[in-house]
């Protein structure tokens, strides 16, 4: 049955009728009155997401673009920066200042480990001479599933005195990212996560130290300049022509994710993630990741001896419709994904690690088809 | 009556309610078999639209995103390039070169009137050591209302060897361009003109000539990198996660274009500004462009006596809920403009004028109101 689908990848995530809907009303003039409204409510709104007083920009774009904004806005050609890598993600924010010519030190961890906050001290210490400009953090790696301790590492990156350029892509609203506590001094996320809206947004914050780097910072830039886009906020426009139902969208996901309450929308993640987390297990399968640092935004699977990634996922999708994330770079058929995030609830986590069940006892595993949606149900009644 | 507005701007335009709705389905995954599909037939469909067989990508940012991925995927700081511009978006084409390093000479024409290719021809002639690598040229300038002769600059930079760039935003679908036929290098379009889809989306076009000099370009590129949207199409899918409803409505849009066909849809768009145009006159106002060159996407008109543009622009959103567009840049209090272009039809017309005609009147001139609305249905009715 084609027709529904039980979308359990890591971005994009299933989107709320409303919000659907919200997108699909009658076109409006980007530079008229109803959408200097929308964007204002926006920009006030995902302020209180970040956790931020500062600048938060919206951007039309992917958040690879989001990423590439945060460095060619902050940093010159032949600029030191730290590059923290765990995984594809991590390995992208590094590629993206490579290419416009910043000097990348690459300080990567095991796919499947978190960074070792101590390493990075040890490294930031090292560096007495201050040449290291900034550094690169992923706060959830979505290519494993593991998330960084973003507070510790901040804490380290702030002693130092660099800038530190965080990844929130997929943690935003699935796990606490507390801006200005934690003192971080550019955060990227993206529409198609924990907002639950669909993907082609991304949202770039910058508090007060990027903004005065932003002053000097050389790197060409255009269509991703945040000086622009601040000079057309000031208005309530953007200066491009925006992805205008995008916006209308976000604006209706940020009042239904209010009215949830911003502290529960995190615990349901939490919550979820580790009765995802119990199903897996039960199912006689291994977590990449260590629990300790396991992320309540996607799960990631080794997958069990004897069963073979894409057959899994397309009995998965074809049989149960239950759409699962295959594995990336190395990992590609290692592992399988189950994302948790956004517009998802009890039920979801229950029948999806149940179908999981049956396809893997289909494929040959022998396994209690049931015992993972018991393990999950034992988490959610705590 | 906020609910119903008539929405006249060069882009965004209206929007079809099966295109809307197609955007308003659950979201599905970006890289599996039901989104290839999409992205395959629209590929398909899009190289119909460009009169092309080369290469089109679909990326996900404004049309100015576009404008940028033709710059950096074709040339290298210090290259030179003649920029040619009869208004702001010229302007911005050019600016995008410069910010990336370029070397560009602009040959600029007086706003409101059209490039004389015999200008362009004597400069390529003066260029007997072929520095000159690229020409830009915008088909269409939103800004101004007029439209290019690009058959006759194309077949000049031809003659010469240069690359051409071509802006086609907001030419494409409403008035002829022929990429094959007028063997145009490379031409970006925009999904909010007449595509009749919201903005988000942007799509470049390149032919065997840009993809040699691509091989070359050696301004930095990542996420507007035509090459790796070249690899991900391959299977289906593209680099970055996309806009996915603004694909799913950019399939349902070009099956509504291919149902009214490509050839009259360029006719109604020609039909509708003649109309406009006929209207225009009939209240006594002046056309900003000689109609030799006007768009078939957009009327500039310059502001009557006496009259503030944004006085009419604000009585008429307000009590008629006709949307119009002010001027650009130095045009800003001189003229509005009526965009037409999109799904837009004959009703469309005939009240925008009438309704125009009644505002003039409010708000002092001297004028039959009935008139617009009369001449412009004298020339539908032929």
């Amino acid at each position: 049955m084609e027709e529904k689908q039980l979308l359990m990848i890591p971005g994009p995530t299933p989107v709320p009728q409303s919000v659907l809907l919200a997108g699909a009303r009658p076109m409006i003039n980007h530079r008229g009155p109803e959408f200097k409204a929308a964007i204002e409510e926006c920009t006030a709104g995902l302020k209180r997401v970040f956790k931020t007083k500062h600048e938060v920009f919206i951007l039309t774009c992917a958040g690879t673009g989001g990423l590439e904004a945060a460095v060619v806005n902050m940093l010159s050609p032949g600029d030191k920066v730290l590059s923290v890598s765990i995984g594809v993600f991590g390995d992208r924010f590094a590629a993206i200042a490579s290419t416009y010519g910043v000097n990348v030190e690459k300080l990567a961890f095991d796919m499947g480990t978190a960074a070792d906050p101590k390493k990075i001290e040890e490294r930031l210490k090292a560096d007495a001479g201050k040449e290291i400009k900034a550094v690169f953090v992923t706060h959830n790696e979505t290519s494993t599933g593991v998330t960084n301790d973003l507070k510790a590492i901040s804490a380290i990156v702030r002693e130092h005195g660099a800038l530190l350029l965080v990844d929130a892509v997929s943690s935003m609203l699935a796990m606490e990212c507390d801006m200005d506590g934690w003192r971080l001094d550019v955060v990227v996320a993206g529409s198609q996560k924990a907002f639950m809206i669909p993907p082609g947004l991304s949202f770039v914050a910058i508090n007060d130290r990027a903004a005065e780097a932003m002053k000097t910072a050389k790197i060409p830039r255009f269509y991703f300049d945040l000086g622009k886009a601040r000079d057309y906020l000031a208005t309530g426009e953007t200066p491009w022509t925006p992805a205008v139902p995008l916006v209308l969208q976000l604006r209706e996901a940020l009042r239904l994710l209010e009215k949830e309450g911003l502290d529960n929308c995190l615990k349901r993640h939490a919550r979820l993630a580790r009765a995802t987390r119990a199903g897996v297990k039960a199912l006689g399968m291994k977590l990449l990741a260590d629990e300790k640092v396991a992320s309540n935004a996607v799960t990631a699977v080794r997958k069990p001896d004897g069963i073979d990634v894409s057959a899994l996922r397309k009995l998965m999708r074809e049989k149960y419709g239950v759409v699962l994330a295959g594995g990336q770079g190395s990992l590609k058929n290692e592992i399988f994904r189950i994302g948790h995030l956004g517009l998802v609830n009890e039920g979801d986590i229950v029948a999806a690690l149940g179908l999981l069940g049956l396809g893997l006892k289909g494929l040959g595993m022998k396994v209690d088809p049931g015992a993972g949606a018991s393990a999950a149900l034992q988490v959610l009644g705590e």
